[in-house]
């Protein structure tokens, strides 16, 4: 089948429609076959190891070699289309008329339930969802609700941090970037370490990165035993945030905070359990069933004094928070702007863009 | 069989002789049947919310109906006469002479036993018995022994702070009553925070309340397998206390302690043990032969020795410990006078007067 | 077998030349027969209780009674000829032109190894090795490598103190004695709190005293099932060091620590991984297989990030981990000068003279 140079700008147009934001490699692959079909084969030098996200489309445009524009332009058609769903996205997923694009915000029985709705993103947190959740806390902090509950969509709870969040370099440059990226982690760290009621994760799959930290600043956690919990920040040249360097030594002792913050390690619902990240496990056919029905008994308790002996039991480490709060995010600019973080984080793509 | 005012003189006599005091239902009720049987019908204006022990009198003796002043008087001599134990009470329970009346209290062994002795009200704590169990600690740190134990009589452990407490309203009415509440509370934790010596719970049967949250100020808990842990403090408008909203986020991770100190969550002994509140559990049939032995060969180790590494491990947090048994008790003087906590109470003692 | 003067002289000379120091015991038994032989039964006044190093040599002596000097010079030559080894000890023990008498420090695959090499001595810490260790950490700090792992030769891990440092008094007496290892103990306490790289602790065997204490100070700790964790401080009279008693209340809480540090208990290596004081234990048939591909794996992670990660962490209470070093340095100061702890000594070296 022979497509047409009008099919290839109406794709051109629909891949910036497209409902669900495609993942890095797939990003990478658009680019370079875009490329190779109007310019042809890779013509610029090779930027420095240090530019790692124009490297990172320099390699994928450059893996191409000598393809002709003709097949880079079918390709690229080809493979626009498969992005495009067939069915319109049910509709149930985010009701009418939501405030959020990325969250389901309901409240019901004095819970207030926000729940991460990029279920083919494995619900990883862009910047649109870390503002999003900053101004669902807000929101339900007011409200009036007994108790605020936080979750995931689908089959993950979050897969952490959105990687496409690096590739969005700011004109005023890496430091720049990585300057606003503290900034807004820290802020986003913040809503957590203020939020004036009990917060409570119904973790219903899969933990990574930054939601797995933050776990340490819930007031309960309970989960799915088809759950795991995984912070692979040594790998990708990064330090640990969301408190977690003060709240999972403090949990589970130093020694098996380490293994997870440093070396990777990947917790299994029943091994979060024992270390006191997690309050209890549940199996997954009755999860959602249980621990509502236990959330309900909970949200009929008397309001303010929850809320006040949640604060009594918060306030003791607060100030320490903050701090700590800081120097991780200070940490985190230091790291990302690393030779050590780029490379680190430049062969993870590449090693995802090798499909 | 009749009964005839001499004998209803007599059960009003007998009522004030009582060695056992009855419990909060057994004590409406008394009431609300002498108003019956002397005033006949509930005849005085229905009390305000917020003063929740008259409203509680009120409705015992409303709840009486149009009961004549006869059966009234009737029913008042057998519950009275239900009350007298048929046998004088064993004299083996307090020792003669002993100069505490709630507490029987032993030195041997180089061990001082502190034992809660009011085991027929489930070793609840009365006001007495907070001043006699401080008394005790200061005499405890003083004497040659060296180590201290607290256990209880009986089945229970202590089933927390008497609730009977509450209604003995101070003349300078209820704020006046909060003030010296929260300041009794405040001098009696602050006595398990100086003592100098190992303190060892020795846990003989169901803790509840503050015995509970005091047991992170001890060195050492072992406890029966029949043993259980329960805070209920959030079901009666209460915020923790007993320094346990540091000490229990510090000794089993924030989430578990969450579920016990703001929802009520009741621990088994095994659970405790393995959150590490509780060092070791006993079967109960050679709890006290195991415990006691054990601490018998604790006892003999060089006494300055055991006080000196106890000291140093405290002192390192004795100020925090101030501060947060400050702030818990300032807490817990505003719930006292909040209109949640005193409907939460209220509704508590009205389904329990309802036999 | 007669021996004569000559054979005497020799057994005396070999005694200097022992490549392993002998034990306590053997030593005042050498020292009670050398007396016994050169000056006969023992005729000097019984030195005071608090002098308890010439108590425990007094003691030997006078124990020998009314022994000929003969048979004492017999016995010592007996002694003597027993503790010289029949072959040479085999060199691999120690590399030849290592610069370290008690350890050996390998560097490969990014790890440094610095393993305790007194596998006779089941690795007992000596004033010798306790300058070495410091001195080997101040060099791994600054080499190339990844991460430190420390480790024993032999079946022990490490079997503490050794127990002969008490017996080298200091010209200047006792305090001066006591000040000097005071001083000695907080700076190596010192050098663990400040190491900038991932510490990890391979437990191959038994540790006790200090070795558990400092565990707390390790960023990770595997443990073989062969393992067990002792601190006898109390037994000697003496208080918990390495910043455990910090440390440990943290780990695994406060009673659970109380009945280490306090009252003696010895944890197998299963109870200090569910205690949070190891992260995993293996067992022993594979045990050094399982660790070192683990190790070999975590060398490979970003070194950078590693060490900044571990500082993070640990900047958050390196202030506090001094104060409570110097807390606990004064402490055992005052604890080696009291009579509990002297007699404690005495008594302990005195039921190990009893061969």
């Amino acid at each position: 089948m022979q497509f047409s140079q009008e099919d290839f700008e109406k794709a051109k147009e629909q891949v910036n429609l497209l409902q669900d934001e495609p993942s890095d490699d797939i990003k990478l692959k658009l680019y370079a076959l875009y490329k190779q079909a109007t310019v042809g084969s890779c013509n610029i030098p090779k930027p420095s190891m240090l530019d790692f996200v124009n490297k990172a489309k320099w390699d994928a445009w450059n893996s191409l070699g000598s393809m002709t524009q003709d097949n880079a332009r079918q390709s690229y058609i080809e493979l626009v289309s498969s992005l495009v769903p067939a069915e319109p996205s049910p509709v149930n997923e985010i009701p009418p008329g939501s405030k959020y694009e990325t969250l389901e915000v309901t409240t019901k029985d004095n819970i207030t339930k926000i729940m991460l709705n990029r279920p083919k993103r494995k619900n990883a947190i862009s910047v649109k969802m870390y503002n999003e959740i900053m101004k669902a806390l807000e929101e339900a902090a007011n409200d009036d609700s007994t108790i605020t509950v936080l979750t995931g969509n689908g089959d993950y709870y979050c897969s952490g941090n959105d990687l496409s969040n690096f590739t969005q370099i700011s004109p005023g440059g890496m430091e720049e970037s990585a300057k606003n990226s503290a900034e807004l982690l820290k802020k986003f760290v913040q809503h957590f370490i203020d939020f004036p009621k009990p917060l409570i994760a119904v973790v219903n799959g899969p933990a990574v990165g930054i939601s797995v930290t933050l776990l340490g600043l819930f007031d309960i956690v309970y989960a799915t035993d088809q759950a795991t919990f995984h912070t692979p920040f040594s790998n990708l040249g990064q330090s640990p945030e969301g408190c977690s360097s003060y709240t999972f030594p403090k949990i589970m002792g130093l020694t098996k905070a380490t293994e997870m913050l440093l070396f990777n390690k990947k917790l299994t619902a029943a091994e979060a359990c024992s270390q006191g990240l997690v309050a209890e496990v549940f199996p997954d056919s009755t999860f959602q069933k249980e621990v509502w029905a236990r959330l309900k008994a909970y949200a009929n308790l008397p309001k303010k004094t929850l809320a006040v002996s949640k604060q009594l039991i918060r306030n003791m480490e607060k100030e320490k928070l903050y701090e700590v709060n800081s120097q991780e995010c200070e940490c985190l600019m230091e790291r990302w702007l690393s030779e050590e973080c780029m490379q680190a984080v430049m062969s993870f793509m590449q090693k995802k863009s090798k499909l």
